[in-house]
């Protein structure tokens, strides 16, 4: 019997056009494996987080949407660079929203995955360290792996192309873990 | 000789009307030492960081109005709730924003104190511990304190003032405390 499907999102922190995260993210869908689709879903549209407006009457219909997305999906890949040593606002802005209401949200035993890329040498390492303690916060599945973290990223992703062959190698052998992994960890 | 004259700032990591951060926030000005004034900076008007409008001809007016109000100012108190054992995103995008030119940004070497309020009994340790990486990643100076975590705060916050006694008084002890630090630690 194969495999059921995997349905599978991934995030990018970064909102700029020409970001190596966004590019990164859109290498994916191509590397995934067999009987595993993956959709790229961003956060242009999210606005700041407002208690006052996270109610059922006002909540951002963009809001509502990933909301939606992350509950249908069976797992979410976060692809972020690093600001400041730390997640980048606009990611942790999007977790924010979604992680209501606390421990029943759509990220509540979520199964997630970490990747980054970075000119320098760290590769997002220490943004993915925020980011374990803040997708467990909120009770979600984190994949028991070290992350995918592409140093000198530049070199390795082109006119917006991740071109790297061991790169790209590397991160299929990821995607192919991760699936099996959300497979033996989703509650159905 | 009189000690010169401090202008501090404090910035909410929280939107909405009824947060026991703002209302913290609130109260500081009245609680500060003598010749230090505080004004409190709110967030809303801050969009989501976009590295493609960080430009000088494309940044959002209040991105600079909030930039040039921490660069003309001493020191700068961050009073955040905790989400999801991390930094509010709101609190993180504005701190992306300002980070920039890396090293060169209003925050290199800006001594920053950290403050917080939570209904339970961590009082926003958590996100204070990110917030020190965070805040050393863009070279600003972290005041060298427990900080102020201010728990069960639905007790001592009623009607959106800070009416505990004893919290009043830690609260005025640490910022005559860090007063007295910002005054040594200036570059000028």
């Amino acid at each position: 019997m194969p495999a059921p499907h995997l349905d599978l999102i991934a995030i990018p922190g970064s909102l700029r056009a020409g970001s190596l995260n966004r590019a990164l993210a859109r290498a994916l869908p191509e590397l995934c494996p067999d009987d595993t689709g993956l959709e790229v879903v961003g956060l242009r549209d999210i606005p700041l987080y407002d208690g006052d407006r996270d109610t059922d009457e006002n909540r951002p219909p963009p809001v509502e949407a990933l909301k939606d997305r992350i509950r249908e999906s069976d797992g979410v890949i976060l692809v972020s660079p690093e600001y400041n040593h730390g997640v980048p606002g606009v990611l942790k802005n999007a977790l924010d929203w979604v992680s209501r209401p606390s421990y029943r949200s759509p990220m509540a035993q979520k199964p997630c995955g970490l990747m980054g890329a970075a000119p320098g040498g760290s590769g997002t390492m220490r943004a993915q360290q925020h980011l374990k303690v803040i997708l467990l916060g909120m009770a979600a599945q984190v994949f028991p792996h070290p992350g995918v973290a592409v140093s000198r990223a530049r070199d390795k992703i082109r006119d917006g192309r991740l071109a790297d062959e061991d790169t790209r190698e590397f991160v299929a052998a990821y995607l192919a873990d991760f699936a099996s992994w959300v497979r033996r960890v989703s509650a159905t």
